[in-house]
């Protein structure tokens, strides 16, 4: 089982590594890093990643899993990546994306229809990418699998790993990366923070997300 | 205020990142990556990530990091590391674990007496290095705080941040990783999980866990 992550230039890094850390430990999982061109590639936060393939070396994926980044929408610029991921997604069996990921996959062409979801500060972008926006953290829509925000990639990736190879399986997964969360405030989720502080965060992350 | 994760062969990558995704965030955070030798490495799951500071080249840590790994204990074999984790511990106002990454605290003696947690698996070797093992995702103890097992890294980075900046600071940051879990199982932590479960998997690990 060949699972492929997509990476490049401003993604977010725990978009890729929450669901890596749980994907690349299914039986017979081997993980691909694939983008534009291999080597290190920048994250939004500054940390370094590392891309091993080009993308033109990646025949095939039974899982994608396309991250989001603060500045997501710049791959538009690069219409060879939406062609390699349109490529891809026609061998999956699970296409998928963390945050804004998602409008990666709309950018794409694949969302035409789709019930998903993404980070909540872009939620209004996916109805435009004829995708039908859906409130839930994970949301499961034939083969194609959208995560909210950055940690929702946890979820999604265990959520996943049930479907893939059981519940047994990823119970013994989510017992390995001890995911028995504690946040420590009541705050991670539009629903549930205070009105003026998600209103002044989505001011914030809109003012560096560029078109 | 400079935030200084250390990296090395074997580590966990998302006991890293999820601290990275939030810490690196705070007002005024520099961070900083270091490792034996600045360059790539190669993480437990086979992911690469990149170092970009050899030990010698940080001479202080306002907020330390030390990931875990499966094979953490390795790191006796490099006195030199242990060493450097004392020095730094000398100029943290934070100095931090996730996962067996307590464990290297404690190889380098700054557990003793010292409240504190890591990885299920490996709980009972906590008391041996003269911590006085607490059963919490996250212990704070003076300024020392360390983290249960992989995921447990992000409930200790944000409540953490709250100290460093403030509720609101750290709330702000919770919501920006949408960070309102739904594990699919209530598996994440022994105390929930089946007996047979966490037996099995325990007998797992540590068949890779080398001392």
């Amino acid at each position: 089982m060949q699972i492929v992550f997509l990476f490049y230039d401003g993604m977010t890094a725990l978009d890729a590594i929450g669901p890596y850390e749980v994907l690349s430990r299914l039986p017979g999982a081997v993980t691909r890093i694939a983008a534009i061109k291999a080597g290190p590639i920048k994250t939004c936060s500054g940390l370094t990643l590392f891309a091993e393939s080009p993308l033109a070396e990646i025949d095939h994926a039974d899982v994608l899993v396309v991250p989001g980044a603060g500045n997501a929408t710049n791959l538009h610029k690069f219409p060879e990546v939406l062609e390699w991921i349109k490529a891809m997604h026609a061998t999956t069996t699970w296409t998928t994306s963390v945050c804004t990921g998602s409008l990666i996959l709309g950018a794409a062409g694949l969302l035409s229809g789709c019930p998903a979801t993404t980070h909540w500060a872009v939620f209004d972008r996916l109805a435009a990418l004829g995708a039908v926006p859906k409130h839930d953290r994970v949301v499961f829509s034939g083969k194609i699998v959208t995560a909210a925000g950055v940690s929702a990639g946890i979820d999604m990736a265990l959520t996943l790993a049930a479907r893939i190879a059981g519940d047994s399986v990823a119970q013994a997964l989510q017992l390995g990366i001890e995911y028995d969360p504690e946040p420590p405030f009541n705050t991670g989720s539009v629903s549930k923070a205070p009105p003026a502080l998600v209103e002044a965060l989505h001011s914030r992350l809109m003012s560096r997300f560029k078109d």
